[in-house]
């Protein structure tokens, strides 16, 4: 068995370069899968939400490969891949949909995993901060990046755009409805974006760290939020002079963010959950949040989008210059050991973060 | 002030007779108003389990008259009432949407009071356990029943079937998808019926009581499981050979009822409640049941359904033979004075209760 | 009977100044009623085809007050309007949803009125090219136009806006969807901005006028088509290196607009037509142009929305910058007697127009 | 190459046994493929109109193996065939969708070929009525046939049911809806049975032939029209007092059915069609048909479905007795040489003819 170098979660908070990551044999690429090799990764909350809980909810990805946001060039295709050639600059699909599945056939294509976790298809073989990555499906996971669209923008699509617009998207929002967007990390600042492209009207956006809040103002947030200035429902009633809103989405934040969020909703209205929940603590909800049960509210809890035709789709919102998910890299890294670097900003909480992006060598635009 | 007799909760699980309550003049009667005379009646849980708080929830609701479930007799319309007229057989709509409101135009009609609680229009009035019942806009609100349908098949219409309906109507299942029912009292019998009339294929039906279960079986319930043989998820897993369901309805029950649901439910599918929460237990979540957060479920809280086109709808089922909701009555009684003693079925667990039907006066079919 | 002066189709494209016109007496206003004072109006292409046809779809259209774009300053409410009040800036609703209705319980407010048209209450009556209009129901139909709005954005919401952003939504666009707007007259430029705020990457818009498709570029078309330079089919296909688009909406045109639109369309994909058709030619649909009939594509006529509901959402996009409709006006006129130039403008086909606007007297921004 | 008995349109109206019809080698079998032997087949209105036509709209079609409505035996599997094992009794999917395309990642899966006519994969290959039938995705496009259905329930699946299923679920009916179904050929004979597990009240049957009429009467449909009695929209228009209906299904019939649907639709209504066009002749819409393109009417052009999952969900109807589409058989074949009498049954439009079925070789329950 060949092997490869990688980052690998190995204990809790703990992020290690490992040489012994699985790379398939040549022989053992099916006919409709490719090799690719990295050339620019993201780190993600998550990782370090993972890494904290030391892989308890997924121990099975202990001691693999992490990561999960990954653009780089095509190496190797098999013989059925018909679309992709060596040399193609690709995003990689986060989630990995088994599009023959009967879940795909369903409709929920990206939960065609019971091992599911972002990015990784085999949960034998690990995630995508390896040297050279291989996916089983290419034409059906990769997607082009156009030429006039660079690695730092692209690295923005396959979990930071496509988990907060499939998030709006599923709030099924009207002309000029309003929407409270929770949590302003990366994909709150992109579902400000997403939100503005469904028409929203007033976009209540509530964060903590100043350089989110600037940049939520800057992309379109019509109310910027500190949670550090009191609760968050009285402080956007107080905006809205007592009206409630028609849409909410949250993205991450503390356990009672969901319960928060079903006060702020109307009556009818629908509040859709991009967070993830692994820290054990049951998700809370008052009866009186939603009107005892007689409310007519709907909850939804959001996966990130897969697939090559919803990553077409929002490139090219990035190449025809309407969303610029460039704006949230506040910092670059270069080379796979620095991977581990990029991840710590989330763990010591570094209050000048937003997203970093890591080279694999020196950077390319 | 007209007064006229009335049956009120007066205190914790207290019912009690009044003379005192609210009966509107003459040229009170708005133009779009009308007065029903009750023929037939039903009590609900939801009337037990208000008294049961002493209307901790709905204060204003105390010492007024109760009630949401009745049919009757026009006896009086204003002077712009189009379709109906005096002498008419009618189902009141237990929620009295207000059509002219923003809510509606926004397709939330149900919700267009902010004092909502079935069946009472003005919460300084009251319910429907009246002699004479007011309501403020008969051509958008009442029902006409059909001839060939009796009273006691209409009366099962304005909260049984439109809460049920509702709540089935929400799941959006395609042909042959499975559903569980959780809780199988009248409204969770009207949901079998319900999934039926959607193209369910497998339709699990869980519940205690043994006249509930019969009735289920002969509803249409595929597999019928009693939740005291053991936990309901794993017995109905156990039914199923693993496989979770497609979607699910929560019709009362226990405070984990709606976790237990998520649990059986499949990633991408939908659970709808139209159970209350009037305890003042939290609604928990377990992570787990969403996928921590990863799982594409969604949770509707559902309105009982108003208005005369939803009832006409389904009184016309009703009419051609495709419900039988008269099935579900199993205790009849007779005189506004017997109310108290319906309600106390709910009460007291009545083993051998599905449904209580009062007559004021003498039956009438 | 009281009168007052108002402009009425009297012939086959023969509008005139008329003064029997009627003017409700106060003691027959509804007490959800109002009458409102005209500040501006606008006119309309289906102003000039009605009276191109003579009105022959709706003979009781003749003789009678022509008109639907109007905002203008409450001057009377009945006695039972909440929500405004003598001396409110408001938009006056073209369609006038009768909210009472069996077809508004059932989602379709807007086509309420077995005698729809545009802005016609009472066909007995006429529309608001009157001294004084009076409408219903004010707190559903009216729309208060907030401070920092001018009447020249505010009379672009109850026509341009409603019909275009009605027929965008109703495309069910994903992010990053194509369009191809056929016919940017007025309502296809505010189509082209109702796209933009749907999220979507690729918009053609064809068009004839060059003022129109210099606005449809500014407005943010990606791709802008003259039908005067060849098949438009075919010119947008060359455009997109042959690939169809995933929505359409016809916006006028001539008959075969309709067939043109579904050639261009995806599979599986939807058009929308908010095109009217008045001249008596069938529409023509080829068979290859839905696939033989396996193609899976929807055609949906939409008619202008209604309501104050959906004016004041899009009232909302205005107030905050999001959609400027103020560029469209090219041609102002003062006084109701100009109201006929106005339309005649239409009816030569003048170049340089998009939409006038006719002040009641002197202009107020 | 290899070759095979098939039965074959080789001319205008003309079905042929020719014994050059491709059958793959061994190797040429894809690893996810499978080779089905036949043991039942059905023939349908459409082999027959597209023999009437000569091919003309699919010339790729003629002198290859025709018919796409067989269930059979597995023969031989592929090496990633996971689901499925020699000797399974199994549905063959008539369209054959691409799971792995982007029309499939859009949710418009059956939509997935250009060259798509039903049942027909590979159109250098042709259709199932061969000795040995070859799909190339065996774990997506087949299902197995449960034990308690027959092979005469499970033909009935693949066109007939997968088509008027599709059609009536493509009508969003709501509880208590009308839909008229024009034409009951056995497509719209399922779709009476479709239309009452979707909770239609009225349903209106239109048909000429009595076999039809009987069976539809049987199958649920309310109110049977035969159209040689006078003009269907005037006969179904008698039978409500004037009212329109909800929801129309065109299944077949002459070319101006689909304004005689428009016609019979409520205002805010869906028609859908699952007819085919193949006559040249081009669809036509009389403007009042569509209230001059107010009328906010929805048409659909709904190909038969497609895929593994959605076969499950109809057999497990069956398998649960709640569509009984066996009873349409009305005429049984024996062996392949036989497909051309059944196909002529429909050529000349014999009038005791439902559906016939052609056993390969003797009849197997």
């Amino acid at each position: 068995m060949k092997t490869q170098k990688g980052i690998c979660i190995t204990g809790i908070d703990r992020f290690e370069l490992r040489d012994d990551c699985v790379l398939p044999e040549p022989h053992e690429i099916v006919s409709t899968g490719a090799i690719i090799r990295p050339v620019i990764w993201s780190a993600c909350t998550t990782d370090a939400e993972l890494a904290h809980s030391g892989c308890a909810s997924f121990p099975y990805l202990l001691n693999k490969a992490s990561g999960h946001e990954m653009c780089g060039i095509v190496e190797t295709v098999g013989s059925e891949v018909t679309d992709f050639a060596v040399g193609d600059r690709v995003i990689v699909c986060a989630t990995m949909p088994n599009w023959r599945s009967m879940l795909a056939q369903e409709g929920h294509a990206r939960q065609s995993s019971d091992n599911m976790y972002f990015g990784i298809e085999y949960p034998d073989r690990g995630g995508s901060f390896v040297e050279h990555y291989y996916i089983r499906d290419a034409d059906m996971n990769l997607a082009k990046i156009p030429d006039n669209v660079t690695w730092e923008q692209a690295i923005m699509v396959p979990d930071m755009m496509q988990t907060a617009f499939a998030g709006v998207q599923s709030l099924d929002m009207r002309y000029g409805d309003s929407v409270a967007v929770l949590g302003i990390g990366p994909v709150g600042l992109m579902a400000i974006c997403a939100a503005r492209l469904q028409g929203a009207s007033r976009i209540y956006a509530v964060g903590g760290r100043k350089v989110c809040r600037d940049l939520a103002g800057e992309y379109g947030a019509t109310h910027v939020i500190d949670y550090h200035e009191g609760d968050i429902v009285e402080q956007i009633l107080a905006c809205s002079g007592g009206a409630k809103v028609d849409t909410v989405l949250c993205c991450g934040g503390p356990a009672d963010q969901l319960n928060n969020g079903l006060k702020l909703l109307k009556a009818g209205g629908t509040l859709a959950s991009v967070s993830v929940y692994y820290g054990g603590v049951p998700i809370r909800i008052d009866p009186e949040s939603v009107g005892f049960g007689y409310s007519d509210k709907t909850i939804k809890f959001i996966q990130c989008d897969g697939g090559r035709s919803c990553m077409q789709r929002l490139i090219a919102l990035v190449a025809e210059g309407r969303v610029r998910p460039e704006k949230m890299i506040t910092h670059r890294f270069y080379g796979m050991e620095q991977i581990e670097d990029a991840v710590n900003l989330f763990v010591r909480h570094e209050p000048s973060l937003i997203k970093p992006v890591i080279f694999n060598g020196k950077e390319v635009r």
